[in-house]
Order: structure tokens, then sequence, then C-alpha cells
């Protein structure tokens, strides 16, 4: 495992908050072992870093009584949402609380007119898109793992179909969130757009947890299409596969999703999920619109593929078929896990602008295998994102440092060719240094705002920023 | 006129300051005071409160080194693009300096493969559509003015096609800018998108010059539509007109533009353009797409219109009626000042969720009637956002008094329907008062994160937070 720094703890100041928020919250507060290791950081090569204990409030009011009890004794307190994060962010380096928002779960309202509906923080996507089905609407962020609304807004989620409806930042209309002092506040109302002040939803989102805890969302809403198709078409190599990508969106195709596998990934796949796709690079696509819209994308598509060595194209509209398609796509990473079992896989996540694209996938898989890594890919090529998946065996401290070079050396890679290390999992305590390569001076003024909202950095601490820890 | 507030002036710092930046700038530091009131407010009914001086950097070290001087002395610092904002963004109510950023005005790459370029403050939205042009591409925002793309981002503001494209908040990949203290950081990079840190773009859009001075852009780009046809449909009544938006915003239609014109507008349209239309409110729209896709929404928009008692709908695809219709729809303001000459027009600038969109503009209409008042009504209603323009005697101090008190309750009105006071010219001197209705203790929040960064208060002083004046 990775060491997370541990950070100096507030012992006193612990004993005594648990003490009050017991009293309060009675049951709804949990400090067993396995509970506590639970929502510490569970995915990915990071330690455990345990909270001191779990609260399990059931409103925004219970929220900011936490908060405020927390600040009075200056112990840290961590949101919590399904922990399905990559980057160690609801680990605790210096202990505190647990903020479990798994039981604020309810849709409040629903405007199905204006397009927009009001959730609790931890209503998942996939139990809000359920709610949502019979009005004939749906919330587009996928990413992939079924995560908690406000968990995603944290983290600035996006995932499969961002190249068309764009990332948490752009369908969230509004926030409450109850902050480092304990007060509630609402950043906006539920206008589509609006000029009034500083755009404090936007500072939230991404902001994991360090500036506030996110109690309700304002979320904007999307019809369900008329049509929605799939496509898959193989490629020869990754480069014509990621041309064929970036012709599409030149173009102005307006694809749903665009996902690009690997050969490695292919192969995952065909194993995994029992397929028979050929095992080359290939892309996975969906259209949404009218019947004829759709159908136009996807001969669009079909041509550009073409022109780029496509072969095997196959576009599927019956709803089983594109399922299991889909299906297949979310479950890359279980599939993934199969070629090496037994194996720990370590997700980067970096986005470069799409010109530099098939440059980055072609330069990440030729430096895996120089350091002789199993590192299948998968991408939201259409936004130039994509994440490769070493495969590492964590008993053997050679190969760990290898895969730590390899994750170093990509995150330079994006940052060179002006892209991000992180297009989407956000930076939480992984990837810290690199936020300082990438942002340079602007986490100065990050640091600012962390110290001016948040003095005694009892919020989330020990993550985004270094200056703060 | 509506008096600004003056705040107190530095005089012993602004003369020390003038005397340093006299030196190092030359020519290009200007104290007339006919330049200088022009670098003041000059729209509306906001009082001109001029700069000291009007400073004019070529590079972004220039506006580091002004900003360095001004920051040493504690001298307001100000920043000006075309001065055509509606709420007294520009003037100078502790004095100091304006920085012209009109000589700043290069567009410095277009990366057409990734649908993005770089620009200097000072290009305006159409030189850089101008540039744009012959490589398929166009950056979609229009506030109407040709305002420069800095300030658009400033104010974040949109116009005729956000419904569409989004506003300046989803067209920013990220800024360059000049902080308080005077160090330049970039906010990110040209990657679609990214999970990494706080936004401090989307902090800088909208903050209207209080927290840097932006120097750099980098925006996202769009292919110009193989087809953009544009339909006119006139309607009985407003109600019916906003039902008819409603229903194709609901049904998913991807307009790019929906426009009202209520009946006053429509008048005023026909004789200051020479236009027929019948003077009944009426719908302007523009569809892109390609050719099959954008006579599809005409055609759905169509049999929507019917439904709600449209008439006259005609479906244009000449560019030159196209831009017949919408030159009318830009000259709106010129045309509705030609109602009452002489008469000065006071826009306002609230945005409704779209399902109270037809109750705010028909208590709009009824409440201007009852105070006597003539306020054509144009509207982006797509997104719920409407402008009426009381036209006010200025000699009149009783009719300035009704129309302050219309803005008022408009403003009052919108924030009662979960809407915002300002959809897209931003908060300025004008609305301040309003921002703490609408975000109550939220506006403590922005003027903590004001304090941290510009603790001395020298960025744009005495615009949208009441706290820090």
């Amino acid at each position: 495992m990775v060491q997370a720094t541990a950070l100096p703890r507030n012992e006193a100041g612990i004993g005594t908050a648990l003490g009050i928020l017991k009293q309060q919250f009675g049951d709804r507060l949990q400090t067993g072992a396995t509970i506590r290791e639970q929502h510490g950081h569970t995915t990915t090569w990071i330690t455990n870093q345990s909270p001191d204990a779990v609260v399990f409030p059931h409103t925004t009011q219970e929220v900011a009584e936490i908060v405020k009890t927390c600040a009075a004794h200056k112990v840290p307190v961590i949101a919590f949402g399904t922990g399905t994060s990559l980057e160690g962010h609801v680990n605790a380096p210096a202990g505190g609380v647990s903020v479990d928002l798994t039981q604020m779960n309810k849709v409040l309202a629903v405007h199905a007119e204006d397009l927009d509906c009001v959730v609790q923080p931890g209503v998942t996507r996939e139990d809000l898109n359920t709610h949502l089905r019979d009005q004939g609407l749906f919330f587009p962020i996928d990413p992939g793992a079924n995560a908690s609304l406000g968990g995603m807004a944290a983290t600035r989620a996006s995932g499969t179909n961002a190249v068309r409806y764009g990332t948490m930042r752009d369908n969230v209309l509004s926030l409450e969130a109850v902050m480092p002092d304990g007060q509630i506040i609402r950043t906006g109302n539920r206008a589509k757009k609006s000029s009034a002040g500083y755009d404090l939803a936007r500072l939230l989102i991404g902001a994991e947890g360090t500036l506030g805890i996110i109690t309700e969302l304002t979320l904007r809403l999307h019809g369900i299409p008329e049509a929605i198709s799939s496509a898959r078409c193989s490629f020869p190599t990754v480069d014509a596969a990621c041309r064929a990508v970036m012709m599409t969106i030149q173009y102005g195709v307006p694809v749903a999703r665009i996902e690009l596998l690997d050969e490695l990934s292919v192969k995952a796949a065909n194993a995994y999920s029992g397929l028979t796709l050929p095992e080359t690079p290939l892309l996975l696509l969906e259209f949404h619109g009218s019947d004829a819209s759709a159908a136009e994308q996807a001969e669009i598509f079909g041509q550009i593929a073409e022109e780029f060595g496509g072969t095997d194209f196959a576009a599927t509209s019956t709803t089983e078929e594109r399922n299991k398609l889909w299906q297949a796509r979310h479950d890359m990473y279980w599939a993934s896990l199969q070629l090496r079992p037994g194996a720990k896989g370590i997700s980067t996540d970096v986005c470069v602008p799409i010109s530099r694209l098939a440059e980055a996938v072609g330069a990440a898989q030729d430096k895996a295998a120089e350091l002789d890594l199993l590192a299948p890919i998968v991408g939201h090529v259409g936004d130039g994102n994509f994440h490769t998946l070493p495969l590492i065996d964590m008993d053997d401290a050679e190969e760990v440092r290898r895969a730590d070079e390899f994750v170093g050396w990509l995150n330079d890679l994006a940052i060179s060719m002006e892209g991000t290390c992180t297009g989407e999992h956000g930076i939480g305590q992984g990837k810290r240094p690199y936020l300082e390569k990438e942002l340079g001076q602007a986490t100065h003024y990050m640091a600012a705002i962390k110290a001016a909202l948040d003095p005694d950095n009892i919020m989330n601490p020990g993550k985004i920023l270094t200056d703060h820890t």
C-alpha cells in the first residue's frame, strides 16, 4: 500500500466532541472498528485512515449541529457518500468525525416543467434516475459507480456522457451547504442562469468537502431522448481509433458517449462479459436524439470510422443489445482485474486536449510496456480523458515502485501537453503534488480561500492542498 | 440620475501611484476629463464616477506592474473593456486607475482541432468571430453589445443563444489573471474537463473584476452548423407565447435561440427596422444542426406553436432574411428608445424558472401599467430571462421614483419565484441590495473570500458586495 501521511491529532478536542455528539445522536454515532474502517479509504492503494467516529445525520440542521460541535473543538469533519472515490478523499489523516450522508437520501422535489429537481446529498445517481424514469426525465452524469450525488458534486465527477451533457459543474443549478462555522447557506436558486455574485456553487463543486458539506442539490434534468442507439467499431490501432474520435468531435456530431477500449481491455471484456468482440482497439458510442437525428449521427460516425480503417461497425438500437454492451463497459474495472487475479488496479485519470489524445494514449501504452506493467486502458475519449489501470502485485515492492513511476510519469506527460492530472477523480490525498505542478501559483490563492473560510482547517484536512496540512 | 454612493478616497496614495505609473506608461496614462468620464459608467441611470486616470497596458506583465503599484499605495484598480455594462461596474466610487484593456486585443492562438482558442481580454466577440469564420468555427456567446471577452467573462454574460450553448461560465476553459497582489495566475489548462482543485476560473467569472483582472482567456469554440435557420411566430398573448416556449424546452427541442418580443417591442421594431410584423407578441427562433435536424426542429416548433394559437409562422433559411430579423432583434434597445424620444431606457434583468415565466412577464406588464410606465419587454425566454425597459423622463422626479419602485418590485418578484434579480447583467453597484435579499447568508462568505484575496479592497471597490464599502 502507499502510505498516506498522518497529521497531528487533537486528542482532547476529539474526545470532547465525540462525547457531545454521542449524547445527541445516540446509536446514530458509531465508533466500532469495522464501521470506522469502512468510512476510511477502501479503494486503490492508498492506506486506510479511519475516522474516530461515524455519525448519520437526517437533516441539514443536524449536519450544522455536528459541524458546530466539531468547529468549537477543532475536530476534523469528513463528509462521506458511498466511499467510491479513488484518491483517498474520505480518509481521516488527523482523525475526526465522518459524516455519513446516506440517510439523507430523499428526492425532495421534481419540477418536470422546469427540468430540475432538488435532492438530498445521499441520493445516488441510480436512485435518482429510477425516481425520474416515469416522468420521462433523466440525470445524465454517470461516473460508473453508483455514487451519491453529494459526493459526485464534491469531486466534480463526470463519466461516459460528459462529452454531450457536461460534468457535475454544468448540471448543478445551486447547492445548500453547511459551512465550516456551521452556518447554512444556499448558493443560488432555480433560475437557469444567474450573474448574481461569486459562484459559490462552482467553488463547492470540486472542493472535495474542504470548504463545506453539501446538504442539498438542485440539479438540471434532461428529457429522455426519443431515440437512444449505440454503435461499436473496431480499429487497427489505438491511434486510428483516437483519430476517428477527433474527427467526430470536430465534425460536431453530438455524440452522447464515445468510449475507447484498448486491445487489452477488449480482451478483458470478452472474457468477463462473454462477448466476442474483435480483439483490437474498440470505440463504443451512444447517440441521443430524435429517430432521424440519432440515425443521422450513426451514419456520419460510420463514414468517419471507415476513413480511419474502422471495421465491424455495428449499430444497435434494441435496448437489450445496447444494455449488454454498456454493461460490459461499466464492468470494465472488474473485467480488467480478472486479467491478473489477485492484483490491485490503480486508476490514472489524465485528460488532454483532444489533438494530443492519440499521442498520449500511445505513449502511455509504450511506457507501461517499458516498465513491464500490465495496464489496460479505457477512456472517455470525446473529452480527451482516459484511464490506464496498471494491475499491480502489491506484495512486490519493486513492481509497486514501477507503478508509482508510471503514474507520476503519466501525470507529468498530461501536464506537459496542456492537460490535467485529473479529468474527473479529483486530487484527494494522492494527487496533491501534481496539483501544484499543474497550477503553480494558483494553488496559493486556493489556500488563501481555504484559510479564510476554514481557519482551523477542520473540513476534510489533508486533501487537495499541501499548504494546509 | 440615480446617485451612486461615493467612497472615501486615498488622495495621497492616488497621487503617488499616478506619478509612478506616468513615468512608466507616459502617454499611455491619460488623465483628461473627457477620457476619464468615458471610463466611468455611461449607460443607464447610474451617475458617472470617473477614475483619476486611465492606463492602456499592452501585456499581462504591464497589468501586473500596474496592480503592484496600486497595491503598494492602496489605490483602486478598475478593469475596463468596452464600457457596455449596465450596472455601474466600471465606476470609480473611490477614484483610482481604470485599466483599459482594449489594446490587449490579440487572438493568440486558435486550436481548430481542439475547438478552443486563446485570446487577450480586449478582443471583442465580433472580432473573434470574424477571425474564426474562415476556419468554420464560432464563439456562441452573444450579449447583444459588441463587448470585450474579458468583460463578458467578468460579468458572466450570456444572451440570445445561451439556451443552447450556455453562458460565459460554460464556455471558458481557463483564465490567466492578475490577482490583487499583482501575481499572475493561470486557473487551468486546455483539457475539456478537470477535477484539479478549486475552480478559480468560475470564481473569477462573474466576480466583476473584484478578485483580479482577467488578462487571457482560453475559450471553447463550436463548429459553424451545417444549417442555420430562423423562424418567427406571432401569438395572441404573452401568456400563449410563454407557454409555447415552455413546451418547446420541455420537449427537448435544441433551439439555438428563442426570443420573446412583447406587443410594444414588436411595434418598436416595425417602426425602427421597417418591418411589417403583426403587432402582437412574437417569438423569434433560430435552429442549428444538420439540414435534416434544423428542419425537424422547425417543424416540431411549428406544431407546438399552433397548439398555443401561434399564427403567421414563417421559417426562413436564407441568410438575408435571417440577418434582417436578428438585426431587428439586436436593434431593439435603440428601437425601444424611439418609442419615447429623449427618454432613458432602464433595463431590468430578472430570470425565473421557466414554469413561472408567463406569470412573471404578465405581472411585469400589469405592474408597469399600474405605475403608468412605458416598458417594452424582450426576453431570452428559453432560459426564463427577460428584460423590461421602462422609458423614463429623467427630469421628472416622480416618474424616476416610479421606475425605481418598478425595478425593485420586479427584482423582489423574481426572488420570490425562486429566480434571480440578474440573469446576465451582474450586480455592479445597482443591484447590491438585491444580492443580499437573494442569497442572504451566502454573501458573508463572498465577503470573506474578497477580504482574503484583496485585503485592502483595491480591486473594483464598491461593486457586488455591500460589506466591503
